[in-house]
């Protein structure tokens, strides 16, 4: 019997997928990324993972662990070249197993949809603060493999900060029992840390107890058009200073980014005229009039300042809702409108003005009539820097390949040279394995490279995801 | 040449001590653990500790990485049954490296003591909120290698959460600098995370980058007291419902604790007469009048419902001082009132109650004559559960090794009935390495095992800690 017939003989009904009945987990949301597997497994339990994992590393399959497919580096989707490899998706495992709003803490399976479990949360008055555009479709183990971003990082954290506990299946089918709901808890070495990130090379996420906080009951909404960067900082600054952890959101935006999420969802005017735009936030739990009064009061200073150009205060839901349908309108604008090359860079805050410019001047002298998009979480330092070209331009380009190396090149240089990361929140994957390569320290890249292999010895996890393949194993 | 002469030779003046100018070095604080070592290194910058801990490797001998001795497990100080090792104290590389207040980071040598360090972020008008009884003596290197908890975590997190990045001599004197000062970083695995809590076993620190966050300028203190701890946490979940974040401390002691504390430090006052006394604080950017009449409505709103006893606001600096030296005055009077036999134990907060009655329980039981001592950082589900005898109780005692298991045995099933940790935030050392092996799950400690071969395969960096001895290599 061949291994799907067995492992279908061994897991409930529809378990396993061949043929074309696997296509729609083979790509990944972006459309850019399509590879090949010989099977699909849909498993419903830790158990039945154990299984598959057990009977992939006896016949020497690799396996790809999947969660919704919504992830920006291909970690998530076999690549082309690779020996095609088991497809393991969690999209089954989906129960919230426990809720303890007492501890703030949330059991539940990887494949539960992230807006699900911000639902639960919410209905025990609680918070679970990872928030992101993709929030209805991804996955909780896909944002813990990733150690996801997104827009309340700045006041709560990456996914890593709200995870407490993690059940992991090993390389070789043990299963790690870490589902601890402990602030606290010193017992050895912290071995879910070395999983969250990992991208499902070292394991795979099963189950997770993850963080909940406070629901803040008060919201109070601002977009603020600035004339230049270093006067957003000098905002930052100011608010932080004044408002402190009430600031849960710090989002920039330049006008050509806001302008083609307008295009094309042309359903909310631009709340400003300016050639920076601020999306700002400030929660709280309770007295919302206090907190518009706060909001009014420092942006009235900054405005006496002479740091702002403009500023709207949401009056009602419906603006607030439409002030934020603009920020996370740009995955879907930046995805439609041109050929976009995208980047995820981070520096210290301090020094983001400083990429902008020098990132914008090496874009403009060597692509001169590509559109700069900058899109940022400004108070966590990370910049989506995008350079556009229109689809015609693309579509007549000499060399595509050649032209995505050199705008990458130049971000991550710029970053580099202030100390930043390449890839901010989201992570390694595929795609980026040589850029991790190239720009990682000996010591550490040694030492990822020893840890993969000991807990991965035969390299079949995910593999060619973070490490490059020949590295896994040397 | 002998070890010690070369690297004379080779290191700054004074660097090498031994014989009697080595005693310092050679027991912990808390005077109940004393060892014996080869000679003590004095680095004074990376690349000396590279350097001896490389001559080290090639003598083939183990190291002690020491911080300010202040570890309540052992780790720092060599254990008397050991192989001699080389202690090497950071306690000379003491710079500031570094300081920007906009991106909320500090760049410090390992060496630095934790209350420098708070003073150095005050100044740039920024606050660094791990805060112990010890942090007058303790060194970030040791806070990072124990993960250090304290009287913050509530709001803050724990020293974890507030590292950035790390600068660590690897076992085989590579150097490794991820002394990143960025709040979103995925360019592959944590490596951070690995060495944070590690307690010098993989690596040892040498350099960190820490988080800092806006500096609170007004408190709002109250030390209230209640009848019962089930009634504690109804205040806990009323208080962060309405203040959300501004609770920063939430901390339960007994009367029995509270008495102990004013017995050796007779200058405070009780403020409240009851079973369970609460210090309570909360803190936020501005408007003092704000915070303590939001204080007042929560307390009084308590108070209403018949949560608790009696409430006492501080009116004023000295007030609010006073409460915190009853708090902080603990640690001394459990050093010094009786024989106490300490634990650091965690269990979610909603079952912090039900842990405190059935250890209780179980130790009033056992031993009917002891009298037990409970501080707790409560908002983190962290309880110090001591059983104190008095001194002529314990001296007279027929087998006190077997007392110390009895009691650790009963605390540490108690924690693990609630799926607690055994070891909150003091971790593991020398004394509590059999009760990792003992009460960790397989796949686990095989993983522990495993990072710790593949990172230190001679098994030198502070052997016996964490790990067994004989568990490292096997």
């Amino acid at each position: 019997m061949d291994l799907p017939a067995q492992l279908s003989s061994l897991l409930p009904a529809g378990a396993v997928l061949t043929g074309d009945d696997m296509s729609a987990y083979l790509q990944d949301w972006w459309g850019r990324q399509t590879g090949s597997a010989l099977f699909v497994t849909l498993p419903k339990t830790t158990e039945d993972v154990a299984a598959i994992v057990r009977a992939c590393a006896n016949a020497g399959h690799a396996i790809v662990p999947q969660g919704g497919r919504t992830g920006l580096t291909g970690a998530g989707v076999p690549g082309a070249g690779d020996r095609p490899p088991v497809i393991l998706s969690l999209s089954r495992m989906r129960s919230i197993r426990k809720i303890d709003a007492i501890n703030g803490s949330i059991d539940v399976d990887a494949g539960c949809v992230l807006s699900d479990v911000q639902s639960a949360a919410i209905a025990a008055d609680r918070l679970f603060p990872v928030s992101l555009g993709a929030e209805g479709s991804c996955q909780i183990g896909g944002i813990i493999s990733t150690n996801a971003g997104g827009t309340n990082v700045l006041r709560y954290g990456t996914t890593r900060e709200n995870v407490l506990g993690l059940e992991v299946v090993l390389p070789d089918g043990m299963i790690w029992n870490g589902m601890k709901a402990l602030r606290k808890d010193n017992s050895g070495y912290a071995l879910r840390h070395m999983f969250i990130g990992a991208e499902g090379t070292l394991g795979i996420v099963t189950g997770a107890v993850l963080k909940l906080h406070s629901l803040p009951k008060a919201h109070a909404t601002a977009w603020v058009g600035v004339s230049d960067r270093e006067l957003a900082l000098r905002l930052l600054n100011r608010l932080q200073s004044c408002c402190g952890e009430r600031l849960t959101t710090f989002e920039l935006m330049n006008a050509e980014q806001l302008a083609s999420v307008i295009a094309h969802r042309p359903v909310v005017a631009s709340p400003a005229d300016a050639a920076w735009h601020l999306l700002i936030e400030l929660a709280d739990m309770s007295a919302p009039e206090f907190l518009s009064e706060m909001l009014l009061a420092a942006l009235g200073a900054a405005m006496n300042a002479g740091e702002i150009l403009d500023a709207v205060i949401a009056q009602n839901g419906i603006q607030r809702d439409n002030f934020w349908a603009l920020r996370h309108g740009t995955a879907d604008a930046n995805r439609n409108v041109g050929h976009l090359l995208p980047a995820d860079i981070s520096v210290p805050v301090s020094a983001v003005p400083q990429f902008l410019n020098t990132a914008s001047a090496a874009v403009r002298n060597r692509f001169p009539g590509a559109q700069i998009v900058v899109v940022s979480h400004m108070g966590d330092g990370n910049v989506h820097f995008g350079v556009r070209f229109s689809h015609r331009d693309w579509s007549s380009h000499d060399d595509p390949g050649g032209t995505e190396v050199a705008v990458r090149t130049i971000m991550n240089d710029c970053a580099d040279a202030l100390g930043g990361s390449f890839t901010a929140e989201h992570g390694i994957g595929r795609k980026l394995a040589d850029e991790l390569r190239t720009r990682s320290d000996e010591a550490g890249y040694q030492s990822m490279q020893r840890l993969k292999k000991v807990f991965d010895p035969h390299g079949t996890m995910n593999p060619g995801c973070v490490l490059r393949e020949h590295d896994q194993l040397s």
